[in-house]
């Protein structure tokens, strides 16, 4: 008995310690600063302002808000796991943006040996966290704090690779990660949760209801996610009009989002009541679905239709789908992340593609070349760019549906220990 | 009953799925891409960064955190009606965004029969919310949502009609919106809620006494307004220095203000305890008073004056007019919009019409045509300015009062359906 | 009886409208608008976009966040004092804005006999209300407001001229603050909380305690600060590179504080439990220890390290090192700011000046300007440079105590005064 309590004791702060100082080496050998972060490299006639940070910084502090406090914190709160989750999402997201930024540094090409980094590459590596906390939204209660990290790792590297192969070979659009982040992070922990299905956790299922504060709290996070939304979707689009379009175009989603939403769940309760369940997560729907079509000729009033029906599709996840899933297929979504993320996220995929074939080039005028460079260049056509789109969506499902399924049966040899550390992780609470 | 019942229940998706159909139909009649959205309207060699997206952007996101969080969940949260004003709010707060872009839209002038939109339209959008969600406090726990919701839609109309005969016809300048969003916003909403008069409201007013967490809650929610409001009176004024200039003085407008709420609240006390509704809501009202005068040459002493005197009305406001307000005149201000909005409105008006007078043209350098464009043309001279400003807060609030008494009367046959209404929303409490 | 309750009735009002009017007396006298905030003051063909406003505003915003939300809210609601330390912290805020405004400025030196702001200025008027928060979270509960008002006129001043001295005479570089702003508050703070020592105090210590809700609330405020602190490290540093680099090595730093913070806090425990109030602060503490070299060329790499260490010794603090400051030197830290900001502080100014030796001036390639302006001009070298670093952090320390010392001395005629005051200020939690 004391030996295994010992073991626990030591295990968490051995883990951390030995991946901290191989991230701190891994910096130290492969990393930079780039053009914008070191004055050396650039020109000493350039001007100050002429600098990234003062275009995306901004957007970066959003983004940062909604991953840590959204995502990490808000929408997990919700499920009275309480601290537990709270405190093992903070220092996994922690590593992960150091994960990630190696990760994603390696993947899209050395540059003499070294990775160059700045505030996009951060905007990315708090994105690649996002998604890792979207599969923790599936898992929630299941898994220890250090099944959670190695969890990360293994989801930052197949987030990277799918990322690569969607941006850096097929030349999709993904500016706001309708695909790379939510369809992967979703499908991803639902295969996860899938995998560590314990029948026991329908029992202590009341854990799982919200109580007053917790909606408060609940409904603090999604009105948070809800207003910095339009900052997500065009934190990494190119400068200029496309950035300004993609936030505008999340803006009217959203709020058409809303309404659906309150409609939707007024219709299917059997007394009229609204679901704060439903009001907390589809009401977001709507920015999930306009994250890759936002940066493209979508409109306000293309954007309000998408974010129309992903309210409405959203709510009947929550109220239908899931409980399918989870009685016949044994997925016990703990957060319902494949209704704010998994179909929104299809969704969106499939606007982006539709959008991307059915608005003639013309439309963009000279501002092509930013948001489809290869269409521009004539190295392909729309409805080539359609298909690359549609054939991303295929590949990033493979990669969060096959990545979900080996990634645990790595760690089932472990599968005692998670049972002692997951209670241990709910003393937290006490 | 069961008939009722089935009423309640299909009222709101109904209302709801048609006022976004109909708004959906006009986005796309007559919305469209302003020149910084859209690459194809401007000069292939402009600058990507000569986009007021870059400059508009990072207040445009702190005023929607003082809309939806501000004023839409953490003001009304201290009133305990808790989801049910929340939930509402978070609606109609999404629909009037949408409304609001449609009527300023129209009210500002079609170009080629088009509206078009970017991050300035949706600042407006979000003030005209905000002057909505003023009013919700007014009426706060006598409406149900489809009330609210058919309130919104007159009050956005109301109030671009008011902001357009101000700003586009008689030349006044209220960028942080004394008048325009607080002004009318108050006494729009204090009219409803004298229409609205339920002498039994009284019976039950130990519901509008705070609780701890509540407080806290509510504190968070004055904090954030307090900091936002430099970025909300700067919103959108004119680049460069008017803008930067506004920020500052709003600055130290509100802690001058907050310096006289605290000293007035331990002053009228009987005790010498200080009032946490005082705090809550009078150390805001240097933010509010400076919405006009902010970006003329107020200077930073002239701000604190101004702040320090809003502030001690706006105490003597919670502490011997709401009483009379109720008892005499039957308005029942559930949070006391009157004293944060309406009487530091007023005050905001007076002193943008004397510090538009009383500083000489000259101050302003070649900056003037920024701030008084009439005047920089020699189109009209300050005083003539000055009475514009004072004629523009009489027309506010005519239209306040005249619509908040005419709007509620239209809706006075539903009366029995409120009351059934407001029942039910008291449910989503449980 | 009744006499002394009068007294308490009337003190405070009275304090605080002298000290505003003074206030506002000496703004009209000295302060006006600089450069960017009035067209008078610079040529008609200079760029709207030209303005300090737009590189520096949306920092001042994160900065206005951690210190009114982060420092003055939630990091002391921990200690469930409650309403009673919010409200006057809100109060003290307020009050030390333009008290710094107004010394910083006049140490700073006038133009012309007046001192110019703008939003350079207000982000320096809080930062050393910071410190000042700071200073109040280790005399937390031992203090009347007015008490408060009075340690805000000293510490802002003797913090303006300590920041005068290193920053105006010495040349020291420190803009995220290592030394101005912690080590100076910390220290300060720890000073006066030994002269107030109430050994009584020690009794009423489950008040120190932490339940449930206070958690999660304060957990709130340590992911806000943790994001923001790179807005903070970097709000006043150069325009460019050096606001870019100071930003990514902040973040850097403290995503490798927080993976130490884990682990140690695992290690110390004898049962493995992480502890909240570990995870609160020693997450943050590298932040602070990237104060002063953010802007240099510290790297990713050294940054993690630094962080990596920040966290180890914040934690090691709390563990070890607090209760022999309580039980030995009779300091009673109430929040542990010896462990969050005097530690990490010295640390930070420790890193300082091996850094400014340490990295060859060629690193900078035509950056050093920017970041040593001294060493550029050829006017000193990196070892002088660090000299300088390192004679700071021992003035910087000499004010925090000597001025500790003596501050609370000059009070202790009043101490009868401020049993009774603390008393009624508890009874604002009632």
């Amino acid at each position: 008995m004391k030996d295994t309590s010992t073991n626990m004791r030591l295990k968490l702060p051995v883990a951390c310690f030995i991946l901290e100082i191989i991230l701190i080496i891994l910096f130290g050998v492969f990393v930079e600063y780039d053009r914008d972060t070191s004055a050396k490299l650039h020109k000493s006639d350039r001007n100050d302002y002429d600098n990234d940070f003062y275009y995306r910084y901004p957007s970066f502090q959003d983004v940062h808000v909604m991953i840590f406090i959204g995502f990490g914190f808000l929408m997990t709160f919700l499920q009275r796991y309480g601290f537990s989750s709270v405190g093992f999402n903070f220092l996994v997201a922690a590593f992960s943006l150091q994960w990630a930024t190696l990760m994603q540094g390696f993947l899209h090409g050395l540059h003499d040996g070294k990775i160059a980094i700045g505030v996009e590459s951060m905007i990315n590596a708090d994105f690649c966290t996002g998604s890792v906390l979207i599969s923790f939204g599936a898992v929630l209660g299941k898994t220890s704090p250090l099944q959670l990290l190695i969890m990360a790792i293994f989801e930052v590297t197949l987030f990277s690779v799918n990322e690569y192969i969607l941006l850096g070979l097929l030349g999709t659009r993904d500016a706001g990660g309708s695909m790379t982040i939510h369809t992967f992070g979703a499908y991803f922990g639902l295969m996860v949760t899938r995998i560590l299905y314990r029948p026991n956790l329908n029992k202590s299922k009341h854990k799982n209801s919200s109580v007053y504060h917790s909606d408060m709290f609940a409904m603090i996070g999604t009105i948070y996610l809800w207003m910095f939304w339009p900052s997500f979707n065009s934190a990494i689009t190119e400068h200029g009009d496309p950035q300004h379009r993609t936030a505008m175009n999340t803006y009217y989603s959203l709020a058409a989002c809303t309404m659906s939403t309150y409609a939707m769940s007024a219709l299917v309760a059997h007394d009229g009541k609204l679901d704060m369940v439903h009001i907390q997560n589809a009401a977001l729907a709507g920015g999930v679905a306009a994250g890759t079509a936002g940066e493209m000729m979508l409109t306000p009033f293309g954007s309000m239709i998408v974010g129309f029906l992903a309210g409405i599709i959203s709510v009947l996840g929550f109220k239908y789908l899931s409980p399918i899933l989870e009685e016949k297929l044994k997925i016990q979504d703990t957060c319902g992340v494949h209704n704010l993320h998994g179909m929104p996220g299809i969704l969106g995929a499939i606007v982006g593609a539709v959008t991307a074939v059915a608005i003639p080039k013309e439309v963009y005028g000279n501002g092509l070349e930013k948001v489809f460079p290869d269409v521009a260049s004539g190295e392909r056509d729309t409805s080539y760019q359609a298909g690359m789109q549609a054939v991303s969506l295929a590949v990033t499902l493979s990669f969060a549906i096959i990545g979900g399924v080996i990634v645990p049966g790595e760690e089932h040899h472990h599968q005692e220990l998670t049972a002692v550390r997951t209670e241990e992780s709910d003393k937290l609470n006490d």
